[in-house]
């Protein structure tokens, strides 16, 4: 964790830790938008510090879309919340087809958490919304009593235009058609159990934390008119997200187990605690189902694209099973794989 | 508070409590959402339970904003956090200027919480959107450990239309400008308070948590082209509201005490706790700072509205003292009215 990218300035040096006045409204609230937020996302709109950003935005249907992020620990290989809570927006955005824009940052602190981890993760923050192409432009924080939070929870929401004519969605997968993943399975959420349960590997495990824009556009491109459904398997995992789409759109999903990508840290991780990278939760990979014949083109751009370079195809529609998510198994069965009931990896996101 | 209006189907009904499955994007997030959350907030935006919601927006410049929400407590008289996370974003998109027409909601919920508590929040949480004539069309729901939150925050952004041509904003006040609000002061912040403290008045001290869209639309209509400002005096109150006017301007801002709008009993439990009605927070209750000229018809349009009743021109915008708030007292002295420092009122909204 290196926070020095972050020069936190005189006034709220001279406070170590955030206080309730932080969050009144008053003049330690404006020193913190003035000397933290506002300089980390430094932008036109922002620097209205009114109560609304006024912003330009091209015609065309707009996506909208919100995440609430309370994982922990705040900081995990491969990322921290606050690069998460902008490529998580920026990635449902992206999955509606759209160009991610703009987003908002609501944060809510808990009394005694340090200055410094703060300004670590609004700088990751702000890194991660240059490198996915989006604006923070409005923000709020608030601040809640000791023993009433925990450190630090990040709202983000987010808005995008979608290009006339582009119709995704969970609902249009249609039988015949082919599904793709964009790479390995299971690494945010057996990052963060790894550090939690102190499991030690040959290579430390890594979050895949990523915006997903640039390779949704590289897609769409390469298949025109033939991408039905876009999703990012976050909670609940591939299996969840797959779940979703054999209901939404009425068809069954029949998958090859043995095309299923899985970094070998990760496959080992899961092992050792009973996992199925299937149902682990992803922050940089995409499930696309395509039409048949653009399969071979749509994977070729995934896999030109560096965040799809372990693309795979993985399975196909059906219209037998419909609702069902089904897998061909490695000893050639078939197997049910269900929604999960609960959760399995609480707060990794 | 009365939950009834919320008729709590089965599935839900079996788990009374939230747990931490209800967070993890398996059947029990599926459940609430299909359950509470999609039929509390139909609409066809929301129906598509997609990544992100996709909305038609009407040509103009886009507004967008964001409020996290963590009073307590959760329901006082005049509201909850319910109707607050709608109307204060809500209003925030309309000092802009804008038409507000979608809304995200993010809920970060405590593991123990019950189930007809969140019932009965979403359900006014839907009451206020219908009133506000804004759509709920995307949402999140994490939850965390007991003991690591505190029942329930909200996090709602929102994004409206701004009418072309149109410009309001906290830097366009003018010397020469005419001051008004649109009611009494300090009700929303009392109102807590008093449940807070326990204090018991001959009349119960009402939040005045309500939509101002509709009353700004009066005034717009009423002053073509001479309003300048408007901004909703949430925490800090009056007071923080027009120091931000006032540095944002480079203006000085002169009010009359004596015009200041107060309920009786909030005055009397401002005296009682030492505060200033000033300084606390209003969550139904605008500034508009408007050209002399315009004034009047100003002021007879937010008295036409429901919302309007109390309105009253309270001060002027002046060339002296810029960056300063003013006040002449009742004994007809001059005062500075400084931002307040911290929080008076920690977790009022």
């Amino acid at each position: 964790m290196n926070f020095n990218a972050w020069s936190c300035p005189l006034p709220l040096r001279d406070s170590p830790t955030i206080t309730l006045g932080h969050g009144g409204g008053g003049s330690l609230s404006a020193e913190l938008v003035e000397h933290l937020f506002a300089p980390a996302f430094r932008n036109p709109a922002l620097d209205d510090l009114g109560d609304a950003a006024v912003l330009e935005v091209p015609p065309g249907r707009l996506a909208m879309s919100t995440d609430s992020y309370v994982v922990r620990p705040l900081f995990f290989p491969g990322g921290c919340i606050g690069d998460l809570a902008v490529n998580g927006t920026v990635n449902d955005l992206a999955m509606a087809g759209a160009t991610p824009l703009y987003l908002s940052a609501g944060f809510i602190l808990e009394e005694g958490l340090a200055m410094a981890k703060l300004g670590g993760v609004v700088d990751r923050m702000a890194a991660a919304a240059r490198d996915a192409g989006v604006r923070v432009v409005t923000g709020d924080t608030k601040v809640v009593d000791r023993g009433h939070g925990d450190e630090l929870f990040i709202n983000t929401a987010g808005v995008g235009v979608i290009p006339e004519g582009l119709r995704v969605g969970p609902s249009l997968a249609r039988p015949g058609d082919i599904v793709l993943v964009s790479g390995t399975l299971g690494d945010h959420g057996m990052a963060i159990m790894s550090v939690r349960e102190g499991l030690a590997f040959e290579s430390v495990i890594e979050s895949d934390s990523a915006p997903l824009n640039g390779l949704v556009q590289a897609l769409l491109a390469a298949a025109p008119g033939a991408v039905h459904v876009l999703r990012d398997p976050t909670r609940g995992g591939a299996a969840s997200t797959l779940n979703e789409i054999a209901r939404a759109s009425r068809v069954g999903v029949l998958l090859d187990e043995r095309a299923l990508p899985v970094n070998p840290a990760v496959q080992a991780a899961c092992e050792m605690l009973g996992m199925d990278p299937i149902y682990v939760a992803n922050e940089g990979k995409m499930i696309a189902i395509v039409a048949r014949e653009a399969a071979d083109a749509a994977l070729a751009a995934l896999r030109a694209h560096p965040l799809g370079a372990r693309a795979a195809i993985i399975g196909e529609v059906t219209a037998a099973q419909p609702g069902r998510l089904m897998a061909r198994t490695a000893i050639g069965g078939t197997r049910v794989i269900a929604m999960q009931l609960g959760e399995q990896l609480p707060r990794i996101c």
